[in-house]
């Protein structure tokens, strides 16, 4: 069982001068930060894929995405105890902020 | 297409004093180190799935693992253009480096 995860994790806590709100679609993709906890990142994965069959993790960063990856092994954990087989499937995407392009990777996360 | 890529990846660069060929099976482990280059590990990552049918990838600390999803990321586009559809599936792994107890980050890499 995983405990309830926050609706949503901080954006990109490593662009300092960017509000927090202000990239993206909030409501469907998980943007995971390097300050971000893997544990509480894993159960929104998971919930989210439980609920809609698929998640989207987005990070910016090593430190970002290693708590993501990181964040990722754990949901699969979880899914695993209610016979989900979750699989990953990284892929870079282009995303703008601040006006300035940057390079995220995407880790997409749904049942095998 | 892809390059050949080097047979095996520098072993853990972070761990300094370690020699680079203490640590575990280096023929079927690839190892990724902060200073790999994602596009040569990934040729090696399609190279071992095309071959074995599954690849497996561990990386120490936050810069390793940043490199080796991204490898897993690109790997995923050289596999596609041969119509293999591969998906990682990441875990923790306890590895004993130098005497130390270590956690590293496992991606294996396989066809859906």
């Amino acid at each position: 069982m995983y405990t309830a995860p926050p609706p949503t994790e901080p954006v990109y806590e490593e662009e300092a001068a960017t509000p927090v709100a202000a990239v993206g679609k909030r409501s469907d993709i998980l943007k995971v930060s390097s300050r971000s906890r893997p544990s509480a990142v894993a159960g929104a994965i998971a919930g989210v894929v439980r609920e809609s069959g698929r998640a989207e993790v987005q990070a910016i960063g090593a430190g970002a995405t290693n708590q993501a990856v990181k964040a990722v092994a754990i949901a699969r954990d979880y899914l695993a105890e209610t016979g989900i087989n979750a699989v990953c499937l990284p892929s870079f995407i282009d995303v703008v902020i601040d006006d300035e392009d940057r390079t995220a990777l995407r880790l997409i996360v749904e049942p095998r």
